[in-house]
């Protein structure tokens, strides 16, 4: 049996990111169908609605089914011209902003770019302070400054460490360093004395030997390094070095860097320092 | 008058990450409303709802209004807990999930963590490498690799290059280096001579003069580098120089890091690497 295919457009005033993170939330619900996503950002004029009028229906002849058409728009007038389309439309904005509206006691400003528009300057400094910090306290670079982080991941080659230090301070504006486990640490059998002082800010990332094995032979095809054997000593060295130090840690085998992050902020109690 | 202020919770199964898009989408649209945002992730058990109902009513208490909860909660018993608190609920996933079931013709799996799980692994591995292309060929580093990227930016300094290069890679997998634009530059009045090959990758960020000079100021305080005429001269002189080689640019002044990346994407006809 053929999949289902269904084209999907995402469709925004201005960056159509909130669009995207909502509609790609609820077709992650349904299995078997092939999604076809197009993201129609700056979607802010009649001329514009009428192309993509027909850029709709060209895919929904093309795929025998009608796309799904999930929208931010504010603009009623534009959005009433996709209506025309052969689709069906899902529409974040009005679904909500009525009974809000009612709630609230007040009108909606109804003014596009609010959403991802710049932050306040306190924000934007602390995000882009966050974001040097990381950069600058990334794989066990100056660990003198480690006392100012707002927290330290550790752990061997390949656990996420980067990307997640680097999420958290765009995200979140946390300053996040990182600190490589290494082979001499296995063979010491100890922590790092750098991060002695600091060891109330570690936070362990972990994961299953298969998959470190798997990304390291990405990286460093059939070496010693990417060894399922080696991964499994190191992976059994760090999760014991964790339970000794008491030091919190996470299993990254199935999630996202999105989740690792959330998960380090719930479970360490750090407060983001940015909003929306 | 005193402004009206209202607590918010974000309630979901994983992260919140899904709930807080949404929430905050619509809440930017009203004015004059002091908000106190709660994330409330992984809520997942009978026990932590009950507790959650608990500070949602004691905030109702102290606000003077009930609280509004934004909830991306798949599993329909712990909201049900949650509606006897004093609080105006709004469901994401039911409101849309059934009509989606219905154009589909398939019942939704209804799973929690599949927004923001763990991606296929290609994608994990184009992330990664979009990362760790950005990290090594961040300002100017390693230009004779600029073959590789997607994307250069270019600009003076703190026009938010570095920023804007990580969130490309993190979010879309874009492979994007960044080279800065020098006061030697500026003298010889021309293109640095290592991009040359590369012109055609090029984009510019550029802002107002006065918004860099705020942003170079809380760098290095009271400096030649952060003096208004400085950044004046230094802004006039790099717009006419990508005026002069065509290369295209964004006033970048009233913009997020988002939607300079949403627009970066949307003018340069860059696809995406990473969906959803």
């Amino acid at each position: 049996m053929t999949k289902q295919k269904r084209t999907v457009f995402y469709l925004s005033d201005r960056t159509g990111i909130t669009a995207e993170t909502l509609g790609h939330s609820l077709l992650t619900q349904f299995d078997g169908i092939e999604w076809k996503k197009i993201n129609v950002p700056f979607l802010d004029n009649m001329a514009k609605a009428r192309t993509l009028v027909e850029r709709i229906n060209h895919a929904a002849e093309c795929d025998g089914y009608r796309p799904l058409v999930f929208s931010t728009l504010l603009k009623a007038d534009i959005l009433e011209v996709i209506r025309q389309a052969n689709c069906r439309v899902y529409d974040f904005f009005e679904t909500f902003i009525s009974s809000i509206e009612q709630e609230l006691q007040q009108p909606s400003a109804r003014m596009a770019g609010r959403s991802h528009g710049l932050q306040q300057p306190l924000s934007y400094f602390k995000r882009i302070a966050a974001i040097n910090y990381a950069l600058g306290h990334d794989d066990g670079v100056n660990p003198k400054n480690f006392t100012d982080a707002d927290i330290i991941l550790v752990g061997v080659s390949r656990a996420g460490k980067t990307p997640t230090c680097l999420y958290l301070a765009l995200q979140y504006g946390i300053a996040a360093a990182n600190y490589p486990l290494t082979q001499e640490d296995m063979l010491a059998n100890q922590l790092p004395k750098v991060l002695e002082p600091v060891r109330n800010k570690l936070f362990g990332l972990t994961l299953s030997a298969a998959q470190l094995h798997f990304i390291r032979e990405e990286r460093r095809p059939h070496s010693q390094y990417a060894s399922l054997a080696q991964c499994q000593r190191e992976i059994q060295w760090q999760e014991s070095l964790f339970q000794l130090f008491h030091i919190p840690y996470l299993d990254t085998t199935h999630i996202s860097i999105e989740e690792i992050s959330a998960i380090i902020l719930d479970r360490s109690g750090l407060k983001r320092q940015l909003y929306g």
